[in-house]
């Protein structure tokens, strides 16, 4: 099934699982151009909307799929015909169509979401996939809260539904339950003990309410899936989904892990500020990767062991991800040897005692004023005030 | 050493580490605030600052020693007698003081940082210990880049350490480098050779680059580590560090890891936007745990399960952080029953058909507008057209 055992499929639902989110619905213009961008940044499969759940949806699908051209158009649907229907319809200009269906897998969903049993949702399972396959050839499954579902009945029902034609089986962690050690012994035992595992991918998807989405995602990986579902900066419901950024520059740092993506990782920073301002969600200064901050170092002794050697305090270069540059900020917790990196930048030459007598002005200085810019440098080294 | 083997001590770095961050820094009397509510929060220890650093900082840390009771106050130095000597003086009023001090570990540190070798940094590790224990018995040893270091000089410095009157043992992955089983191991392998290891509580200290900060910690909770170090939002140099409301409510959802905080964790809510307000530090929506969204549920399929029954979709529950209450969202992606909760809830009963045709409405009108608020609802159901 897979020709490279090592190769790992990015799956991004931006556009589904992300675009549900308060606040964030896009015209279908919007996800076009965010469509085009995922194709440019080199994900597998672009996962374009729940058809079924609105005209607006079942459009987008439609333009998405005339859109791009090498990326898998994915379409979502419940477990029942009218849902795969609408996904087949609205797939038909796809070069590559996918349809996603699935259903509750754990008995907390099965009693009080579906109030059915076991043996009936197994049922319903394998109905949809075989009806689904009947009009297009790739059909991943869901397994919804398959984190908290009991393993054995999991294991049947992805048995089960291989068996009737799927070639991708997902395992999400729907509520964001899942330790990372839980997650990878679940996926490790499906590999172990569901017989024709080798016939399909398995897929995670996690999400993040405890703030384990990326770690569980990774765990998934490192016992053997090879499809990663997420979204650009994590959005999506309540904690939101897997930063997809985060778990291929994880791939990208740990190279001992032997797995790797089709990302053209220089492409995180622009479809990051592209998704946070269509979607209008802020990206938090502080967040890993793409977070305005993710590069930039301002304590004294940080500051100071990275002007020595940048690899003492950096283990990705910020232009990987396609970030201008890192940067070194001056604050009063920054050293001597920042102060004097920034006034050399702008071609004052000093001594170490002109430096240290600078750098009490400076200390003075920024302890009642939060960044310091190179207008205060100049007014400190030419003794005119500065303004607050 | 310990009392209650399963107990384990938070430690806030907020005022320290999350402070050094552009753009962040706060007067003392903004400190004392925060301060004052993570004595209410119920944290361990306050990292209050690092003393040599700048007159603001020791200042700060004389304040906070003065205003809190019950928190340990922790001050920062590096290995060196000035440092240790300045957070002496400005612990003097600390009623349970504590000084944090330490030095490179990694080869990479030792060589390019410190331009030494591993012998004269162990020697300087254990002289730091040993000067700061004349004046103060609680003493924390860092081990700056643990993350990167060889785990055997690791072994011996944190052996050497506790010999010279270590009570905490920091391995901190200061570069937020490690994968959570490597990070886990690296603390199991501690807890397993070093000799002496019962004498002192080891610390986990993580950083957030590649957005696993909260699962190395836990990893290192898993394998022996009693002491978590973050601080409120994950705020910190670069990605930051790690999100102690995250740390917490793991430990509190996953009662099989048998472990514990003192946490009053309603008061996260609270906490957390005080400190994004003073640090003028935003919280992205999708933030785990005190995200403005981490407990909106949008999709149809979502809401449906949760108004069956809640449990279906939230593992915690928002009144346990503080917050008000879980939200059901209505956007072009909810589902009927989401539509009859809201309308039912402005007084409309409706026919099935009624509803039926009241949802088709909706449909249309959520195509073209973002949220949908009371206001369109009454809209809705009286025929009035809607502004968008």
């Amino acid at each position: 099934m897979l020709h490279d055992p090592n190769r790992v499929y990015v799956f991004d639902t931006t556009l589904r699982d992300g675009e549900q989110v308060p606040g964030c619905q896009l015209t279908t213009p919007e996800k076009i151009e965010i469509a085009r961008e995922l194709e440019a940044l080199g994900v597998d499969i672009i996962e374009a909307g729940f058809p079924i759940s609105s005209p607006g949806d079942f459009q987008s699908v439609v333009e998405i799929s005339k859109a791009v051209t090498h990326p898998t158009v994915c379409a979502l649907t419940r477990a029942n015909k009218g849902d795969i229907d609408a996904a087949v319809a609205a797939l038909q200009y796809a070069k590559h169509p996918r349809i996603h269906t699935g259903i509750g897998s754990s008995d907390m969903h099965i009693k009080h979401k579906f109030n059915s049993t076991r043996e009936e949702i197994l049922e319903r399972a394998v109905e949809a996939v075989k009806y689904a396959k009947k009009s297009v050839e790739d059909i991943e499954f869901y397994a919804e809260d398959a984190g908290r579902a009991d393993i054995y009945f999991l294991a049947q029902m992805v048995e089960a539904v291989i068996a009737a034609g799927a070639t991708v089986v997902n395992i999400p962690d729907t509520n964001g339950y899942c330790l990372p050690d839980q997650y990878g012994q679940k996926i490790k035992f499906l590999k172990e003990n569901v017989k024709n595992i080798d016939k399909a991918i398995i897929s995670v998807h996690c999400h993040n309410d405890l703030g384990l989405a990326t770690a569980n995602s990774v765990a998934g990986l490192q016992n053997g899936a090879r499809q990663i579902e997420g979204t650009i900066n994590g959005i999506g419901e309540r904690a939101g989904n897997t930063s997809i950024e985060e778990v291929v520059m994880i791939l990208k740092t740990h190279q001992s892990l032997g797995l790797h993506t089709n990302i053209n990782s220089k492409n995180f920073y622009e479809i990051s500020r592209m998704v946070s301002t269509q979607m209008r969600m802020p990206v938090q200064p502080n967040k890993a990767i793409v977070g305005a901050n993710a590069f930039a170092h301002s304590s004294g002794i940080h500051q100071d062991g990275f002007l020595k050697n940048r690899e003492n305090y950096e283990i990705i270069r910020p232009e990987d991800v396609g970030f201008p540059s890192a940067t070194i900020v001056l604050t009063a917790r920054s050293g001597r040897h920042a102060l004097k990196y920034h006034l050399e930048r702008l071609g004052y030459s000093l001594s170490k005692e002109e430096l240290a007598d600078a750098y009490q002005r400076f200390l003075v200085l920024a302890d009642s004023k939060l960044d310091i810019n190179d207008d205060d440098l100049v007014g400190l080294m030419t003794g005119e005030k500065v303004s607050n």
